[in-house]
């Protein structure tokens, strides 16, 4: 069964229709006045991280894009769970989630440890608590919207690149991604869609076209990458952890951000990329098979 | 790093003394007047399941020993969080799913789907709303209490056994445990402490007196269990996810127990079986390396 049929039949069960967390969104949850927002990421060894990494970058990685998650929902974090298969570099492991839990003054609220062989799946629960009311989602982009993005497309590409390679030139874009937790905050009560940017941008922006019901047409060219000469590449990468977001028209953002482009009527295709129209998301990004 | 120099590791961490949860406790958090209560468990396939086994019964234990956790704080279910890779049985996986979650009207809210190789690590978060506060912990047995346990104990074992040797008996108590939930309930504002028996009911017993700082006397005949030929074998094998709890002397117990030993001041040893003073966990019950 592929990842696409599995979240499919998931969806089909009749208890889960508020499984909205499903598909890389968090979910949201009312309790006691407060609304709750849950997500859990995992990260298997050779696929979401290099078994030669560094084991203390692999906990901040875990951390951070859970964050993330939660980040894009404008929800403060209150606490995470850590399920840890032990093996390699769990010393460094450990100093790598002291060193994030401290970063964002997050406590360890619990977990589970377990012994495994082979490739090892690291899982993490973040909760937070909604800064504000209604949560954005991805799906509340509106005609007229305009489109931003935060920082630099394509960085997290280079680091990879870079540990890869050996080289000497920085990889923390890579290793030790962050969590934009405060521009969340400031743009919940004024975005009328958010995400976080963590599959590739062209591909989130398509999803987030897709969940609203419009078409988003960008001007490739306006968006900040860390390498123009491989500007497609940044645009489709993923591992950036930045924050996509809609705006009404007339409504300057609130944090450092750059419109790339605006929400127009549903068209035959979700997204234009400087005027071609994108039908099909292959090829825009990580695709969970 | 053994799991016990992991989480003695994480215990170091500045943030994290509210990680009462890195000993298979569940975490305990107040959130807008409302009592929070998380828990995460993994299970490793070969480790915790048997690689032939119906992953519908995978499934089912999944959620159904963090429902356990959830139990053992008198704590309501409102929700669990799937950390799933995927294989071989998915198709019963999601069924089982949907049998557990179906019998305990708990949705699914959200989760992570990976690709992995090699044997699967599953994760899930269980959050739960507290029944009543204090929530009971391990640590609140006090001198002169009586000790009970709810069920019997050792059929897990024997379920684990037919299906071990592919005998036609009854694997249920293996296959399909049943989280104590109302139970849980009924007892939360009673119990001076209280716990699930997931590791074997001598070590549990030793490590609620040893949290408690009492000794724990148990009369070992007293103790129902499924093969009274192998009475020692059924106190220590574990995976029966029974409630193990202890009440003020002349509390009756709202649910079905049986009380099995009484609360001591603290002697020389944290646990008396039968009168012999069990000085050290070795050997009562599955011990986390």
């Amino acid at each position: 069964m592929t990842e696409t049929e599995f979240i499919a039949a998931l969806r089909k069960l009749p208890l889960h229709k508020a499984a909205r967390g499903l598909a890389d969104d968090a979910a949201v949850l009312e309790m006691g006045g407060e609304t709750l927002v849950l997500t859990h990421d995992a990260m298997v060894e050779g696929r979401h991280f290099l078994p030669s990494q560094d084991m203390a970058d692999v906990a901040w990685k875990l951390v951070a894009t859970n964050l993330s998650d939660l980040a894009a929902k404008g929800a403060e974090p209150i606490g995470v769970l850590l399920g840890h298969v032990l093996g390699e570099g769990d010393t460094d492991f450990i100093a790598g989630l002291e060193d994030v839990l401290s970063h964002y003054g997050v406590p360890l609220l619990g977990g589970d440890t377990v012994a495994g062989d082979g490739a090892r799946t690291l899982g993490l629960t973040a909760i937070g608590k909604a800064s504000y009311t209604p949560v954005p989602s991805r799906a509340g982009a509106r005609i007229g919207d305009a489109v931003y993005v935060t920082g630099t497309l394509g960085a997290a590409m280079l680091g990879f690149e870079t540990l890869r390679d050996g080289s000497d030139n920085d990889a923390t874009a890579y290793t030790r991604p962050m969590a934009r937790l405060a521009e969340g905050y400031d743009l919940a009560p004024l975005a009328t869609a958010m995400m976080d940017v963590s599959d590739g941008l062209l591909l989130d922006i398509y999803r987030m076209a897709d969940a609203s019901e419009v078409s988003i047409a960008i001007d490739s060219a306006k968006v900040p990458v860390a390498d123009v000469e491989r500007r497609m590449e940044c645009l489709t990468w993923g591992d950036d952890y930045e924050l996509l977001f809609t705006l009404p028209g007339g409504t300057f953002p609130p944090v450092a951000a750059t419109q790339i482009g605006r929400a127009e009527p549903k068209g035959f295709a979700p997204l234009f990329v400087d005027g071609e129209a994108i039908t099909n998301p292959q090829g825009l990004g990580y695709l969970h098979q």
